[in-house]
């Protein structure tokens, strides 16, 4: 087969000219005889590398000296413990708001290590929608306030970004970040597990603001500290050092598209055209109030669930792979991240009306 | 530049048909359309990768299935903490052998969880030798003994396996895992950075005697929950997926080479000709007693430290790369993990012969 759409939600579709150049680069990375993998992380040529990908990260997220930049293991899942063991301080209680699968594990994690208070919640309403801030029951001794931008599984995006007064503001990015532009001033620390816009699994970017360091917890496991972390510029033991090449290409790639803000037209489109389709189809649906609909994770069912395996065997069939929705929720997803290109969505919306010609 | 001989100590070289494959695989894996890299961990494809990984592992060292597998992140410094996190139960008391600089770094992270009693050490000797088990000072209500069967950077290696009774014994084995044949069934769990003879770095192997699981203190992050990670075949979040993937071939590749038992034969003739040759020179030498020699890591001092620039630079010249020594001990270094082929030593040796020559 050529190069396949992969609407996998996560690991997910790298841009193709970063797979070519990781593949031209793979035996002899220019001309040192060695491929990236193979390098000391304290090396000339790696440190050249993983400094190169944080200036370019700084540069698209637009990310100042106030803040930290991290290249960590252990994926947002670990960060769900990291964040409470390094920000508690002596602090005790803290404050999450619920909107989804994600925001729930993030939540049963944090709850092992303080008094959680679930500050608004759209559970009730199936995480179907993000509860109106005005709403929240946020508290102002809270040690931060953690939110999930965007809900892999759901389908659920934040237009807005949350005002968390002095409190400092956590977000899991790990499913939008870059994906448009994002004032990271508003935020006291961004997590993002590479595997759907940055790179390839078993990286975590963390993105905190220099005060917030230096708090953490008797117990934090030193390679889960995040002034450590800072203090040894992410090599306090070895980095997960290709993946963080890896993200490098992917940043220099975002860079040659026109950044954050071409990315961001980008993604209103092929969202936009996505979810017109549907709303229009009669025959799929989305369920998600259209103002929270995520421009990355585009979840929709079938009007009749027993098509759901010809719907899928036919996309597997020309291509459109990894389309099934996840096992929580059913019915399909379409993960259209930044590597998807419009040709993509073309492609799935042609054949998503075929079907519907051919079964509706 | 053509493939150099890399003698890094980690990230360290990788068979070159491993690469070749991972190279050709790079954009499209078996007609998939898709990188391993960008596909989902919970797909047919990556489980089958995964799944065969294992068992090609199992195979390789003869892991019973008394024993989970895991794959995990974070390295062997994350193991510093996860260990005594998982191990200790209601015990507070661990045994540690300090034999280097990594034990002394495995010890430490014990030491903010556990009482540590260092069982044993070498420190007073120089790390040039390990002590004799019958002055080990070990505790028969530790919850483990610890020990470092390979030391990366002093290049002193065990030519034994301890007996800990009924303690459970514990190897960080990062630089000598799969060089030689072990009886797995002598520990309680073993645990091994990728970067140095199994694949990149990101990824860590931890065997583990199944009723040690369960044992977890509250504390410990869900990511780092032995128990959890086996009750999940290492898939509770999102695993190093493309780690992995190059662990398998980098394993079929040792399988192909007739397994480790063939690695012993060339790991001990690699090592041996590069002592001799140290030995007979009477310009290089290496401090450790002969018996304790790494076959992994074998440090040496030229006769004179103001020609360490001048060699390392004819090294780098040849292709002969990566030759420094640790900063925390000086002199020079060469790695000769698997990947290393018996030509990359007898080029070393040839120029390290020809340097005498010239300078000695």
């Amino acid at each position: 087969m050529s190069r396949a759409y992969n609407f996998c939600a996560g690991p997910a579709a790298l841009p193709e000219p970063v797979l070519r150049q990781a593949r031209d680069e793979m035996l002899d990375w220019r001309g040192t005889g060695m491929s990236v993998m193979e390098m000391s992380h304290r090396s000339d040529e790696f440190v050249e590398i993983a400094e190169t990908a944080e200036k370019d990260l700084r540069e698209l997220a637009g990310i100042s000296d106030d803040y930290a930049v991290l290249f960590m293991q252990g994926g947002a899942s670990g960060q769900f413990a990291t964040v409470p063991l390094n920000l508690l301080g002596e602090n005790t209680r803290v404050d999450y708001v619920n909107t989804g699968i994600w925001s729930k594990k993030a939540i049963a994690e944090a709850k092992r290590y303080a008094t959680v208070n679930v500050a608004a919640s759209s559970e009730d309403r199936g995480f179907t929608t993000v509860p109106d801030q005005s709403e929240w029951n946020t508290s102002a001794d809270a040690a931060y306030l953690h939110y999930t931008p965007n809900e892999t599984i759901g389908g659920l995006e934040y237009d807005f970004v949350p005002d968390s007064g002095r409190v400092p503001l956590v977000a899991d990015m790990s499913s939008n970040i870059l994906s448009r532009p994002v004032d990271v001033n508003r935020f006291g620390l961004i997590y993002a597990g590479a595997q759907k816009n940055i790179g390839p699994s078993g990286l975590v970017v963390v993105i905190i603001r220099k005060d917030l360091l230096g708090r953490a917890r008797p117990e934090t496991p030193t390679m889960m500290n995040y002034q450590v972390m800072a203090d040894n510029a992410s090599m306090y033991n070895t980095p997960a050092t290709y993946s963080w090449y890896l993200a490098g290409l992917v940043f220099k790639w975002l860079k040659e598209q026109g950044g954050v803000d071409a990315m961001e037209a980008l993604n209103y489109r092929k969202s936009k055209k996505l979810y017109d389709y549907i709303d229009a189809s009669g025959f799929y649906a989305n369920p998600i109030e259209p103002r929270f609909r995520s421009w990355m994770n585009v979840p929709f069912t079938l009007a009749d669930d027993s098509l759901n395996g010809a719907f899928l065997k036919g996309a597997d069939e020309r291509g459109l792979l990894n389309l099934e929705g996840h096992r929580s929720v059913g019915g399909m997803r379409a993960s259209i991240y930044n590597a998807m290109p419009e040709a993509g969505v073309d492609a799935l919306i042609d054949y998503m009306a075929g079907f519907v010609k051919e079964h509706g």
